[in-house]
């Protein structure tokens, strides 16, 4: 007799669950002190680059809080400076070195070979797994082509995304050949991570939420698509594969075409009620979130109060319990504790699946 | 014989239109080469605290591009030194120094009498009326009671909003006392605008968008409904008083409650369609909106074919063509041109109402 898939892999999936898996957001981060000791000692990049502190780290909130899934540490920039693009980390937000505003710049981007270039990533991914031992599963990701077409373009985070505006209206032949670039990155980095362990992946959209609804379709949907029609064409995908998350940070206005990506479950930000996406998407995906973080400062018994109002809304099948966007630094342990509890207690089944 | 209200009050009030009146967010500003010529002259503050140069820039795009209404040139956070919070405007955005957080700071904010605080404001808008001499309407405007909370509370713009939502979700009653007064304050300089001669007036709220329905409900449309009512219930709104246009950027969450606020008018920011917000909202409010600004970097026959479209999806009665967001700097006012141009042909009536 096998023992069933792990409870988060089969939500994703839509199959039966004896209560609705739970994972956060930047759990791995600075709301926890035992990553605030971490981070004291070394900088942003030498987290992200040294397989053991990012081990270290992506295991602490499953041991302490009890998540039902790891996510790696690690950051969607990372990519960039094997693109060709440096990238620091001061406090105030990332910052690219010389961003690309026009097609020659474009042109000299790389599309990097992961193992190569980002080996410390996918040997990071290898020692998750080996320390997880089985526990719980883990989650690969990367940031998705529009996404880091902002950074690359604009050299950090903005306010209005003028650069962007300026290359997706002013040249879209320039803007289209950055955004394959990306797409085969994205593609490429992805499959790296699951063929050295990750379990499932998640593309970041964090930006794509800039957009009219047309030119979501063009810019950003559709190479989001472009990178899931790459992974289900790699042999790595052969048998099935391994679940795909896409998350779109303000996808409210898309939900019209927000199901067509391929992937097997959609991310919902916290903007939108999650059973009108539902009602709009249909059930043919999972869908992931979608509490406020900012509803983690709220007293415990009326974290619970949301807690089960985001799981009415969500309903049973194919739901995957999370925060619509990362968790806040400034956030109490002890509050995502009570959002854990309450999503295992609340959401336990009558008719529950025997593990 | 009296002469037929001008096009835009009319549009507010769903009224019959020989065509689709349009202005700009932001159409008095930095992309504008008179207006940069005046700013090099002065601050920022200066331009928003003395009439006559308000009332120049105001104008300026009324002469060079004929938008079909004025709005005075101001600043949303021009309320906040009256309540007792100083505001500076660096380059880099604006900064409120000494940002509240607590209920004690909160109960030392006052309601200011805009006549005795504000009266530099109330005589740019005559001074505009006057220069006007009835070419176009002029638009009033205020912060939205949530937004000037964010900018309250944060202490300029923010990326998260952690403090707004530690005050909101962590003290609810001193979250509701700070907007209860910034509504007050609201409706006042409003009304106070009306009485000098503005003859529609836009509420702003710019960062409603940062919260799940649940508390745009309770934090952001209660105290924007409250303006309304407050605006309704005033002498001068006694014969039914101008027409209100409350502006919501990234309203697509919340369209099943954006026509509640009493508003004769929703403004729609340019991420949602437009024809989308118009089957939710119903036909009892006009709607304003929703060009994406960046739509401007595109070459002139592109604009007129997204301008086609946002009329196509908004409709005939009711609409007044806008941007969904200000005007970029960066944008070429030969650009903003062939949009003024392309609404006033494409959306001239076969069955137009007599001028």
């Amino acid at each position: 007799m096998t023992s069933p898939e792990p409870l988060f892999l089969r939500a994703c999936r839509r199959q039966p669950v004896e209560r609705t898996p739970i994972w956060m957001m930047r759990q791995a981060g600075r709301y926890l002190p035992s990553y605030r000791a971490v981070r004291e000692r070394h900088t942003f990049l030498e987290m992200c680059r040294t397989p053991e502190l990012a081990c270290e780290v992506t295991l602490q909130p499953i041991d302490q809080l009890g998540f039902d899934a790891a996510i790696l540490f690690s950051d969607i920039l990372i990519t960039l400076p094997a693109m060709g693009l440096e990238v620091t980390f001061p406090e105030k937000g990332p910052k690219i070195e010389g961003p690309v505003r026009d097609h020659a710049a474009i042109k000299r981007l790389a599309v990097p070979d992961p193992t190569a270039e980002l080996g410390y990533v996918l040997e990071a991914v290898r020692q998750i797994r080996g320390a997880l031992a089985g526990r719980v599963p883990l989650i690969g990701f990367a940031g998705a082509p529009f996404t880091m077409m902002t950074y690359a373009v604009e050299g950090g985070g903005s306010k209005d995304y003028t650069h962007t505006k300026q290359l997706i209206f002013g040249d879209p032949e320039a803007a289209h050949d950055l955004l394959d670039r990306l797409a085969r990155t994205c593609a490429g980095f992805l499959e790296a991570q699951v063929a050295a362990g990750a379990q499932a992946v998640q593309m970041f959209d964090s930006w794509a939420g800039i957009l009219s609804p047309q030119d979501f379709r063009e810019f950003a949907l559709r190479w989001a698509t472009r990178v899931i029609d790459l992974l289900r064409a790699s042999p790595t995908w052969r048998d099935g594969g391994v679940p795909i998350i896409y998350f779109v940070n303000g996808c409210a206005p898309y939900l019209a075409d927000y199901a067509s990506s391929g992937a097997d479950v959609l991310g919902v930000d916290y903007r939108v009620d999650i059973g009108a996406v539902r009602a709009r998407v249909g059930d043919g995906v999972a869908l992931q979130g979608n509490m406020d973080p900012g509803a983690l400062f709220l007293p415990p018994e009326q974290i619970r109060a949301r807690v089960a109002d985001v799981l009415a809304r969500a309903g049973r099948v194919g739901h995957v319990f999370n925060l619509g966007h990362g968790v806040m630094p400034q956030t109490d342990p002890a509050h995502v504790r009570a959002m854990v509890e309450a999503v295992k207690e609340l959401s336990a089944r009558p008719d529950a699946v025997a593990t």
